[in-house]
């Protein structure tokens, strides 16, 4: 019979401590067993990177008969990673990242360790959804988050998926404005414009800290995350990996290079 | 005059004391100005991560009137990044990334810190390449992918390009085989599973430690880099960033949780 419950995956980004990572965890133990493998420390922006020229660590932090928790060393990758193939003994059918303090908009995807987690559910044919409030926060309150996940999780579980596929919903800063509704649409085409912080660290030796802006190019189109976040919704998009430019591998094919021979 | 001569960055994930950087960089110089920025330590795996937690420190190393190398403790897209809004006083016209120890084909492409590199140039619209070889040594000699690289540089430089691509270059092991000419084609669909190795330190505390294969779920397909890489030739293939899985935007837009209301 505990066969028939659920093995939810939980992790993020943002740590094992992190607020919005034990709002995600109480909303999933309502839909079955819930394994936690979460990194020890801060893994913002850290994409889709995995620990390959190190050793990973992870201890079992909590263990109750419904609920599993893991404190790791590595990326939000390498925690999927550990717990599809050395953790759970069971298949994982459900993978829950997040909630990310801040939200993962637009190209902003593609730096997102909260989000690569999720990608990296999909690629595995499992169930998967980004969660992300804008609000950078680490002492937000992100509670009235939790009806609109419910009713995306509840979806997800019933119904039938596409392979290789994950959600990533991104919700407003609800700290601030209440959610009107969902929107299912693309997410904007965008990029992140950086600026550099010079300063002096305590020994006089200089460095830079990276900050910067994401510029809009999808500006007023309302059928995008970034239009829609903006005036109270939240947003589900559909997230799929294929880098492949499709529309350029015929005029490419023609290039020159393609007939050189030595 | 001068400003009429090429600004090409180069960077890799293997970090700054790479074999395969150095023979990038030689090649490279015959078509312009070299500002090399490149991470001060390996960066393989990397994927699109930035250093956002913490300080990013870049020294300059060499500085003579047509090159200049940085190196800098931050990831192959934070040189890039670095190089762009920072370092580079003129913008820049070529980004090549690598010669990566180790081929970046099919879904590698998500993991690959030197692919991100050449993503990161394509997104700010600059002409951008990354190379690979299928050859994971330190001390691998890629000295015979020179004359191909050559032709497929100069004929990006000379031509127009598509905004927001850049393109995968990978070789067959130039240390085992002759290279016999280039296919500009698709990136195989895959999946890496993963295997954890399990030891103990020194000190007796256990950890893992991730490895894996590729499994390539274009088996047999002539129009992909993994099988024409294993046939001798090099790949050419067009990337593109865009997560937005169109074909189910309309799907999911009817579902339930499109017209809940608190």
């Amino acid at each position: 019979m505990s066969e028939k419950r659920l093995n939810i995956l939980i992790t993020n980004d943002d740590g094992i401590t992190a607020r919005g990572l034990r709002i995600l965890i109480e909303t999933a133990k309502q839909y079955g067993d819930v394994l936690v493998v979460a990194p020890d420390s801060h893994q913002s922006a850290k994409s889709h990177s995995i620990t390959q020229a190190a050793p990973i660590r992870f201890d079992k932090v909590i263990e109750t008969e419904h609920y599993t928790e893991y404190s790791c060393s590595g990326t939000p990758v390498d925690c999927v990673k550990l717990a599809i193939h050395e953790i759970s003994e069971r298949k994982i059918d459900l993978i829950l990242s997040g909630i990310n303090h801040g939200s993962n908009t637009s190209v902003s995807v593609l730096y997102s360790g909260t989000m690569a987690a999720a990608i990296e559910g999909g690629l595995h044919n499992i169930k998967s959804i980004g969660f992300s409030v804008d609000n950078h926060s680490s002492e937000a309150d992100f509670s009235d988050t939790v009806p609109w996940m419910e009713k995306i999780i509840e979806e997800l579980i019933e119904k039938e998926f596409p392979v290789g596929v994950c959600l990533n919903v991104n919700f407003p800063d609800v700290s601030k404005v209440k959610i009107k509704g969902i929107k299912t649409l693309r997410g904007a085409s965008g990029v992140w414009g950086e600026q550099f912080i010079k300063a002096n660290d305590p020994h006089k030796r200089n460095f830079v800290w990276i900050t910067g802006a994401l510029t809009n190019n999808d500006e007023g189109n309302p059928d995008t995350d970034l239009y829609q976040i903006e005036k109270g919704f939240a947003t589900v998009v559909p997230i799929k990996v294929d880098f492949n430019y499709y529309d350029f591998i015929k005029e490419l094919s023609t290039w020159k290079f393609n007939d050189f021979k030595i």
